[in-house]
């Protein structure tokens, strides 16, 4: 499908500052650039740099002089995703995982897995395959976290949505991936745009490992996973903030937007509890 | 210099599990294994896994036999350290920090250094040099934090060592970590074996960013920095644990050594204030 | 019925310092103390403090000698309880709550009822008649929180438990309390000596405030609600603490006991789903 | 002194609720209270609580109709403090603290005096004197502690304020008194209107037990130490909260003023480091 993705940012700069950037559309072989234009005013050289395992593609921008910058990004995107059926899921154990993921099993500052192993398998650890572990766990966070802006912060994590009960977007991610690593699911954080968001904003889920393949899941069910253009995975939001600010520098406005380019027909995808779909965009 | 390394594993086996073990000397430049071999006992295959940007070595056991198993790892290694002077130390901004180090200003599970900007800004903010400012981080834990077996557990983060003041190597580094992210200053985890460290055991201390290498430091004080033995760096103890379980295991016994291979002369180097030195393994 | 109870303090003191007992039988007009006795090797005048609002009897020791102190107190107590059938229970509502009890529908140092208020209400708030909603609480504590030694420590605290799912009958008292508060209904803490515990010790519990009355609740299941002797309530154990030390003083050893003076014939009670019982000692 | 105070509350009700207010000046023998005026529009009944160890007034309203609830007091106020000279302070052991204060030792919801006991130690535990330790810690925390509306919330507690280091007038107030407990001090939170507070609020700051009697600190410096008029004290904020709300209700403005009656002659009070005062309201 082919999108039209753009974000715009604001800053007020009051000293010399370093940006780092991470609202470009990620290349992958599913995920293809079809052109995108980086506008910077006034104008700053924008470095790209190197991937970090082919998860995001940051632009480090040095700002030397004070005063408002604006900036936009537009793309448009060609993406593919694959829809798995799981009625015939075969599990691959720990002993055969891809050693690449491995890291997400491990613990982050947003998502403390260590510290919830009781309760994911207290309430999970009876369901006897992953795939379903997963849509549980989804499903419980969609009925028990309230979508409530304001009520979290940049430093909310898992251990507190998990008890507290209230967040945005990126909280729910957390808490679906902590859950997931609690059960020895390795999951992984993930930003995008994403088509018919409202209101329109970046969009946060997180993809589990399953059955050898990275599968997206959303709990806040505000998006249909089949419209989502990846900017960024990490293992939590601390390696894919939209932006990491280095010095005296106030962000003004954040915008995002994404549109379907031609007027393709589009069915929304939502997983639901009698289907064993997995969307992957691989 | 030469050095002869050791450690033993013990585990108990209750059901079929997956281990993943991280004692093996990391391979480098700088750090060459002479020779090495790792036992287990009852036999079980040992696969060694790519490592992750060259920062470990991890070795996967597929544990299908529930009893006793117990692991032997001895290496020879050949290290090489160098002593910078910092007289004339030169920053090197955020804008031209290589690419591969931005992660380590990232907040990780056992190193929020999100929480601690304040704290850190207050305390050592004003010391105008960053090669001073983690000498000084070092110096306030050394000075702040008791060194307390058993008072923290897996799950002890700086957060609460900021506060709460006593932990082991581990909450030691971790707290230094926290601390330089938050100043700006890339920083991560080391675990290795250590010379001359009283009891022997595994080792934890951090490496900080600066000029453009990685420097160690080490706030516990427990032994000299230039006999060290690098098994894995990483964010924090969550990717350098000695050993991962996944499954019905129970840690029977560890055991680490580090004996110096001949009787070289060995000068113990420590930092002190009124020098500028720094050591870098490279 | 009678009860004879027995606890038993050992401290080693390494400087001057002040202790504050809390282990004597409370005197209440439903549990008479029919003989009690305190003695402390070697002598330490001993100084009964005036109860806090008939919550507790501490008593406070000046120990001006180093050395090792040994305390043990008996009593034989008598007394009594009721059982509320809660088949006819007739709410109060908060606009006509006893005023000193309001103070039991705050946080507190273990009972952070305001960080579990969505929790509570999304778990349990359908309930619509408060004592089974305690009920619900206490069955919820019991089968998702493990009764784990060692697990927790002085620090935990209900947010604590309610995630990580072990701890002792500390524990399990503060989690039951939080929940409550958090659903509105005054909850406070309870120390005892317990008949039939196994291993024999001191107790913990908790009391919810039903229909103007406080009703016993403990979600350890540990011992027969009717075979308590109450020793303090207050907000949480930060109130109710056994022992507080200010000075150089350690614990060498704590024991208590609790056994029927007579055989009087005793039928352990236990709340159970089908029964809307609900014991309380006035 | 005479002080004219009032407040100003509005509600929106969504349904029956009870509301209980702690705005009305405190009673003592040092604060008399010459006229007040609680109006209620539309008019409820307003029902005053038997005080709690007369620390509080607190007033219940059982409200039965939906709709604006918009709640006026207004008092005049005579009330007297003492300025007590630090120079021959005598200690008062805890073997000889009044048993009433004890209480104020504990660590409580916002006051985590237990995990604070190493920091307090080793910051001001060589300060020879109590009466020195408050008032450093109280510089301490006005030095390093930024005053900054919206970065807590009402669950900030002493343990995040230590190391994050801003907040409001409670914040500041909680995290004295965590302090002063871990250094064995009692010390309680105190509510109340403030003159020359800019801009015009509710005031929040702490007193400390030494010599006996309860001395006034305000780490914040942003109200005259001699301009207070007392609502309540408590352990923390939650004791002393304005407004407890119970049922479906929002606030939608809090006003609070205090003028001088007359134009009597004012002498703003503020410790300084070089004069051992000490202003008690007794």
């Amino acid at each position: 499908m082919k999108f039209k993705v753009s974000a715009e940012l604001g800053y007020d700069v009051k000293a010399p500052s370093t940006l780092i950037l991470n609202v470009h559309a990620l290349r992958t072989a599913h995920q293809i650039i079809l052109d995108e234009k980086l506008s910077i005013e006034p104008y700053i050289k924008a470095e790209e740099l190197p991937s970090t395992n082919g998860e995001n593609r940051f632009v480090r921008l040095d700002i030397t002089d004070t005063g408002t910058v604006n900036i936009k990004y537009e793309a448009t995107v060609d993406n593919y995703y694959e829809v798995r059926d799981y009625r015939d899921f075969q599990e691959v154990p720990v002993s055969q995982f891809d050693p690449a993921v491995l890291t997400y099993l491990n613990p982050s500052r947003y998502c403390q897995s260590d510290k919830l192993y009781r309760l994911a398998n207290n309430t999970f650890g009876n369901i006897d395959n992953t795939y379903r572990q997963v849509v549980a766990v989804t499903e419980w966070i969609h009925k028990n976290v309230e979508y409530l802006s304001g009520f979290s912060n940049s430093e909310t994590s898992a251990y507190d949505t998990v008890t507290q009960q209230a967040g945005v977007c990126r909280d729910f991610a957390h808490l679906g991936i902590a859950l997931c690593r609690a059960l020895t699911i390795p999951a992984r954080y993930f930003t995008g745009y994403a088509y018919k968001l409202v209101p329109a904003d970046f969009h946060a889920c997180f993809e589990a490992y399953l059955g050898g393949e990275w599968i997206l899941f959303d709990a806040t069910k505000l998006a249909p996973l089949n419209g989502l253009v990846k900017i960024a995975t990490g293992r939590d939001a601390a390696d894919a903030a939209i932006a990491s600010i280095f010095g005296d520098v106030f962000c003004t406005h954040v915008k995002a937007d994404c549109q379907m380019l031609n007027d393709e027909p589009f069915e929304p995808i939502y997983y639901t509890k009698s289907v064993f779909d997995g969307i992957t965009y691989l």
